[in-house]
């Protein structure tokens, strides 16, 4: 990389790698509210300093037991004759790619300052291809398109399917982690890390130049943030390689972020769990308790004498049912969603007071649950759907977390659906960035961990806080049920969403014909049950769900027996074989074992593939159970042929595997 | 009254006192937003119930000892055919004015809806004068201004000073309790009462018809409300006579609040109280601990280490000499401002992490100081600032209250100077409304009396609340020490601000030439002696403070005696003599005593008066103490002129007295 001031003293950049320019002459600096001074240029250097920085570490959970963080460092310190302002940029180069980030050192001519803009540009050298969904304020729940830069605005339309809460904010806008590929073959993405207390970086194309800029999320009076110097920006990160598993393989996200605040971690432990889910997400039981009444007022409606309807789901006996099955099969844990009053009318109205998080339906009987659940050694997960409403999450946040405690809950799913309150605030908003931090560092306090859907996608922030157990923040299965995803969606994932940190994706799907669950609803799920099993493994997270009902897994014992198997926190991890929109291929090695296990998820077109186990250990035989798609499976037209063999392998095996379109494959490797 | 549909289907309502019309024709109804069924016409009267209602309660603390709420009720049922909706208006006629306010039934038509605007009309019978501040979204606290209703528009500009933060929305928009008087000589008044989550009404006058219209405070997007049905709105009031005493005097707003939802109240006590307060007003010191840092960042600035500036007013030495003083001359408390963390960059900068409310400064030690509070038998009196900074408040508010009851903090003044956090909302909408009812419901968990500055003027709800012991929401006396305010200023307040509640307007100033403090002050306090005296009795408050500095009110030992004699709890008030602009005379009644004070504030102009004695008890002779202006006394050039001379009365005595301008008089009655 290299440094220069421009004649008119403008800050910029520019990015190598091995021959190639990456990243054009790109510009650096700020728009500043109200002012005439902006810190664009006119800037002059005043120091530089140069380190290097080499040491390991290791995470509380992860792909691998130690990470290693490296990189050369470049301090740059400007100022503003004029103004007599000061703005640092910082440049740590690794590797495999670039972060830096803007630091506002302490000084008297600025203190206080509001952002009209961040002016980060990221130059292309080309109309590459972009894996990319629509720059959007309030969600990043599309399915991804892939095409030229130049296609992005004339793609935008048709990219913009209804959701929740959206809002798109430019015809060339999109969202980071954003992936892209030169006709060169070269692979790039571009995200953040660090993002606290600092509005959501999007980017938006110049599709004349192929430039990105940085454009934050603005707050309800339209600026993109509140600064009190001294301050430093999250990192913007550019992860470069002509080999696509890189991309997957790199640690700058965790890295740019600073070590654990959490003191002791042992309350932290990765989960396999299970929940009263989906059959709500198919629409085959419902949150609600009842149909009686048009709308609730917590605390004064009365549930008690209210005429309970036939679908509600978290009902007492059946969540036993469910502790049953998590004790049987070895799951750690058992989520319950719409155990909580307030869900016959917490969407969609805007309503503040709309959950309190404490006080259940009369047919979920806490303590009855709990103990039950105690007994049989398995995990019950407590779910918070805010309903976007956050002050009133935030005033009840202290006596949900105790609830949790009192009743034996360690571990949380929150959710973020529909707009924000405050209104006129986004999801991804300096304002309610600030509030997922608070959540997080309060349950950090209470020792819980937090599993945040709806809110901002992840930036390597799991560092620091190894509480934050994944994210959804992205398309995750549920659309499987609301129409249904591209069928290589999980291929383009990991290149994506993934670059920040791990993803509630939410897999294990075995039934894919949705009018099984629920006659009106006709959804179909594109994926085989080999590539449902393979997701264990190419989308990482120290979480994972088996989503199905317990009952389609007793239809298809074998194929369920790995999700049984497979581990969730791992030694080491070894991409064997990715590319963006086609194919992923992982194997890790199972955390404190020598067993390792493989997945692989596939795109469109069936594909066949050799695989080497060299990562094995020498002289030592393993058992290799192979979960694959039948020689006619089909994401539509047939998901559920799959085929399992076991066989014996040592490191120089070589697997032959061919995956079915909308496919995969999943193998475990246990040591004889 | 009456009600009537129009010929369209439009609520109406008049109002007549005696044989005159008080209200002409006035539409009532409401803008729903997107929603092209708006609820302001084509509706049918379905039903209409009457009643009264008779009964006395007694509050907790006021101006008498019980309260009689004596009126007719009319509950006016209107559907729209075309919607199927519902609406009700419930009126309740007083013998001194009009309640009424709008109710949503439950319905399956009308259940979430935001409104545009509320359509309530005031249609005036000609061109009155009115007594008036700005309408603003943010802030009451400018001097008022008399003139015709069709002068408005023309005197708005230079109605408008400049205030910490405001929000002005129209040149004919005024603020309630807006104050009238007809050519006639009927006095009306219009406000509101129970101000629960809905937004602040203000006025805005159509000057072409002489009618005004409500105009609520809108949010972040511009929306004037969020509705959930069933809901009532607050209710809106016309209080009405020929006397001007009677508007004074009259109890609509308490009557229209619901009983006390506090079952134990006897941790409710009024108070008088001294205070680190006016030093730091004048400049005479600071908040601020230090002047090292240009910004604050808490949790990391040292301030251990800092360099305490000699002017900090919130030392230990400092406020045990208050203690002293309060102890020495019976005051029940202290409040000190400024003994937390922050203060150096607390204001203007949009902060949001601005105060913890649990940190003092190295040189406020809580514990010395409540042991030695305790010993003497003073109660100490907790500031809060928020800066506008809603969230960090309510993140803080459990902590902050615990820390107060630690330290045996009963009482509270809490402030809300400068722009709310989240940004985009008003001190005065729907929003902000909702917090400060958050915070005075949760104070009451914890037995906290609140005494909330900046916040929205009171509508009545310590009938609900009485731990809100009083409110500033209004120009105060600081403003005396920001350039003066008119000198009739609060001859006005008792008909406006009052009329919801009681202000803590802290009176008592001794020395009027600020200067003598800071000799870079050169404000005046436009009043004389006499009348910072009659105030104590003019503006009722069960919370009263004794501004100035001790060494002020020991150079006027013999005026100093009358605040220290008067009661701040009564068992019965008469206003005697009341003229908006002109004069205010009240006679009092000490609670659980026979003894009586009394006291006058008087306008621009020196005025004679004689006052019967006939609520004195038969056969029983008193002491009267009176402190009067002297004959030369005049708020500007002879402010400290007063004379205390003492007699004997009876019933059936008259006392001669003279106000001067700015003037005004006290006097105690005490039993023999």
């Amino acid at each position: 990389m290299e440094f220069a001031l421009s004649d008119t003293g403008e800050p910029t950049y520019i990015l190598n790698f091995k021959e190639s320019e990456v990243i054009k002459k790109s510009k650096l600096g700020f728009e500043i509210k109200k002012d005439s001074l902006s810190l664009k240029d006119q800037f002059e250097v005043t120091e530089v300093q140069t380190s290097s920085f080499d040491q390991s570490w290791e995470p509380v959970w992860g792909e691998e037991r130690s990470i290693r963080n490296h990189y050369n460092e470049l301090l740059v310190q400007l100022k503003q004759e004029h103004t007599e302002r000061a703005l640092n940029i910082r440049f740590r180069l690794f590797d495999d790619g670039l972060g830096f980030r803007y630091e506002f050192p302490e000084q008297d001519q600025l203190i206080y300052f509001v952002l009209e803009e961040e002016l980060s540009e990221f130059a292309m050298t080309g109309d590459h291809t972009a894996f990319w969904i629509p720059g959007d304020y309030d969600t990043q729940e599309y399915d991804y398109t892939k095409s030229k830069l130049s296609e992005i605005s004339g793609k935008m339309e048709s990219a913009i399917t209804p959701i929740s809460s959206q809002t798109p904010f430019s015809p060339t806008g999109v969202q980071t982690a954003l992936m892209l590929k030169t006709e060169d073959g070269l692979y790039i993405n571009l995200h953040e890390a660090a993002l606290i207390n600092y509005s959501t970086m999007h980017l938006n194309l110049d599709d004349k130049n192929m430039v990105f800029q940085s454009w934050l999320t603005p707050d309800a009076n339209g600026d993109k943030g509140h600064i009190q110097a001294p301050f430093n920006t999250p990192w913007r990160t550019i992860i470069v390689s002509d080999d696509a598993r890189d991309i997957l393989d790199s640690k700058i996200t965790l890295n740019l972020n600073e070590p654990s605040k959490i003191e002791n971690t042992d309350w932290i432990k990765p989960m396999k769990y299970i929940g009263v889910w989906w059959e709500l997400i198919t629409g085959k039981g419902s949150w609600a308790y009842t149909n009686d009444f048009p709308s609730i007022q917590l605390g004064v409606t009365d549930y008690a004498s209210a005429k309970p309807n036939s679908t509600h789901g978290a009902h007492t006996a059946h969540v036993k049912s469910y502790i049953d099955f998590a004790a049987e099969h070895g799951f750690d844990g058992v989520l319950v969603e719409g155990w909580n009053q307030g869900w016959e009318d917490w969407y969609g109205n805007s309503k503040d007071y709309v959950f309190d998080f404490v006080s259940p339906y009369p047919d979920f009987d806490v303590k009855a649950i709990q103990d039950y659940a105690q007994q049989k050694g398995v995990e019950m997960i407590m779910h918070h759907e805010t309903s976007g409403s956050i002050r009133n999450y935030e005033r009840h946040l202290d006596t949900a977390y105790q609830f949790m405690k009192t009743h034996g809950y360690n571990a949380l799913k929150s959710g973020y659906v529909g707009d924000i309150l405050p209104r006129g605030e986004y999801h991804y908003s300096q304002w309610v960035v600030n509030h997922y931090q608070y959540a997080l560092e309060k349950a950090a306090e209470y020792e819980i961990m937090v599993n945040a859907h709806e809110a901002v996608r992840p930036t390597g922030i799991s560092r620091t806080y190894p509480n934050l157990i994944a994210n959804e923040s992205a398309r995750g299965t549920e659309y499987q049920a609301f129409g249904g995803s591209k069928a290589n969606h999980v291929t383009v994932l990991p290149f994506t969403r993934l670059i920040g940190g791990p993803m509630d994706y939410t897999p294990g799907i075995f039934e894919m014909d949705i009018s099984t669950l629920n006659p009106h609803n006709n959804s179909h799920v594109n994926a085989t049950i080999a590539n449902q099993l393979g997701l264990y493994l190419t989308m990482y997270s120290p979480l994972q769900m088996a989503a199905d009902l317990p009952e389609n897994y007793m239809r298809f014992p074998d194929a369920f027996r790995f999700i049984k198997d497979v581990a969730v926190d791992w030694d080491e991890s070894i991409y064997l074989e990715a590319e963006p929109g086609e194919y992923v291929t992982v194997a890790r090695k199972a955390k404190g074992t020598s067993n390792w296990f493989i997945g692989n998820v596939n795109g469109f077109e069936s594909r066949k593939t050799s695989i080497k186990l060299d990562f094995l250990e020498e002289g030592i035989t393993y058992t290799a159970r192979i979960y694959e798609d039948a020689k006619d499976a089909h994401y539509k037209e047939n998901p559920q042929a799959y085929k399992v063999r076991q066989i014996q392998i040592r490191k120089n095996s070589k697997l032959k595997l061919r995956s079915a379109p909308g496919g995969g494959f999943a193998i475990s490797i246990i040591k004889n």
